[in-house]
């Protein structure tokens, strides 16, 4: 049984393991501060496909595939697949996972999704619901662009507080009584909404639920953030993860050298192109898989936390002039069972 | 813990109560066959708000204030609430849920989200890692065909096999240890692609979905379908029931008089405007909660089978020709939990 911790916090009673992890990323991505740690590396847009949203499809196939390889299982051994993403009709996910003919668990999150689609596949896991389970998620710079923005031949140009959405999947295997990594304790968040109305700083928008999120998870299992090895916020950017260290500060707080954000690792934050840094649901997805996993299995991080952000807004709704609410979920990722 | 059964079924160990449900509906819901089971009817599209959209938004807050008050909890009894709608980036949900200040699973499974949300729901409740939670999902006929189809003032001609997308919202409230009905037993669904590209033919899109998971379960459980008082899917329509019969047939199955669709049960068929039938997330959720678990409460019904089907497509993915993969995801509800 898993095990409710003060508010919202759950215990995984039998914390399954990571089994395996995969990426999948593009050019720009693959020239990063952490290109050498992606699986896979696609130097053309569209993939040689017809369209980005086949491309996107096609990354998260990709990450899946290469997290399956290193679990040494094939898609048939898992139960079940929660994934999720930017597009409408989350389009790029049903055309990515639907030839591995697994039950389908669609997730929208926003750029939260990896967090979001970790922790259900392992609660699902921990319950006994399921043996095995993958997560997943993707995003695309230019399917996202022409959907959120503008046509990329317009040209326009960017604002300091906007974010480069990431061209890549990240995808987790999660299996009852495997190794580590282990899933230990989740934190679902609930949406917050500051009435940020700006579609151009997606950090504003989020910080506030990233807050609520990590200040909740702390709170209900009475620790702090220096008792983690590393905190990783994803994709909150230059302004958003500023502002969470202050938001965090006003709740007695302390965000320091351990913590940093996805948003603002996965590209070379001196490229004018990026503004204020990643976005995206596959910029933390992407993180996540390629660079913060591996350390937690090598045990140079023993206990970290990973708090996936995203702005829960459509062109629709920003149109029609609504506030951008946030979300934030945290998933708690440890090296050792004990 | 859960029980896997079969393949890709889920018994649920702790079987959780569904104490309140409730639904809010637009006009020609409210003329409908089932009209006097509705709790709320909403005679203005807009419902006095600025768009259609803040409007489905305030259905399913009507929806789920219904489901709390007969359950006879306030929200913040909750540990989360798990919902999704048709619209892009799920607006309808986040500013209709946003103010319930839970946990917010954010789910995508088109018009299957009214079994999705609830099988979750039931499965995070029954692992203990929640106390109680709330399921719920809504659609909008204007909303919905504005992003869909057509701008309603171009009044376009409408094919025979197109289905009318229902004004309405219906949610649930699950807990451990509530009275009946139970949640029983789950199958999530796989995504299944039978090529179907006819955007106005959704019924046939998603009959392939409700045909693998229906058979699935059936397959799994070692039962018959007259094992069963009754058996709904929804929203399959004319078009797409009469398909599932005969898949169902070919599958060795008969779904005979204990089956029906929730989307030819929602409107008077005689009324040539909905043509093959109701559609929409809203259409199997208000149904679901204004019809069937009543009788399934009142023991009219002792086991019952929900089959919601969703079709997996975007304008942007009609657009490219790509083809409108189905899925279903199916929750057997029963009386007693002997």
């Amino acid at each position: 049984m898993a095990k409710r911790i003060g508010q919202y916090t759950i215990e995984l009673d039998r914390m399954p393991g990571i089994i395996g992890y995969g990426t999948a990323v593009g050019k720009k991505e693959g020239e990063g501060p952490i290109a050498d740690e992606f699986d896979n590396i696609f130097e053309d847009t569209t993939m040689g496909l017809k369209s980005w949203e086949e491309a996107e499809s096609a990354l998260m196939t990709s990450a899946i595939n290469s997290a399956l390889t290193k679990a040494k299982i094939t898609a048939s051994d898992a139960d079940g697949l929660f994934s999720g993403d930017l597009l409408d009709q989350s389009i790029a996910t049903t055309f990515g996972v639907k030839d591995f003919a697994l039950p389908h668990i669609g997730l929208f999150g926003a750029c939260s999704t990896m967090a979001l689609s970790l922790s259900l596949a392992s609660l699902m896991v921990d319950s006994g619901a399921m043996n095995c389970a993958i997560a997943a998620t993707s995003s695309h710079f230019c399917s996202a662009e022409r959907q959120f923005r503008f046509p990329l031949e317009y040209g326009g140009k960017r604002t300091p507080t906007s974010q480069w959405t990431v061209t890549g999947s990240g995808a987790v295997v999660v299996k009852a009584g495997g190794g580590a990594p282990f899933i230990k304790r989740v934190t679902l968040g609930k949406i917050v909404d500051f009435d940020v109305t700006d579609a151009n700083n997606m950090g504003a928008a989020m910080a506030p639920a990233a807050a609520d999120t990590l200040s909740g998870f702390l709170k209900d299992t009475n620790t702090k953030p220096e008792d983690y090895d590393a905190i990783f916020t994803g994709d909150l950017g230059q302004v958003g993860s500023t502002l969470l260290k202050q938001l965090m500060t006003e709740k007695g707080y302390t965000l320091d050298e351990n913590y940093n954000d996805c948003g603002l690792m996965i590209f070379d934050m001196s490229d004018s192109d990026v503004a204020a840094g990643g976005s995206g649901c596959g910029c933390s997805a992407s993180v996540l898989c390629a660079h913060i996993l591996k350390r937690i299995q090598s045990g140079e991080y023993q206990k970290v936390l990973f708090c996936a952000t995203g702005a829960l807004m459509s062109p629709t709704s920003s149109q029609q002039g609504k506030s951008i609410p946030g979300v934030a979920h945290l998933v708690e990722i440890v090296h050792n069972k004990g």
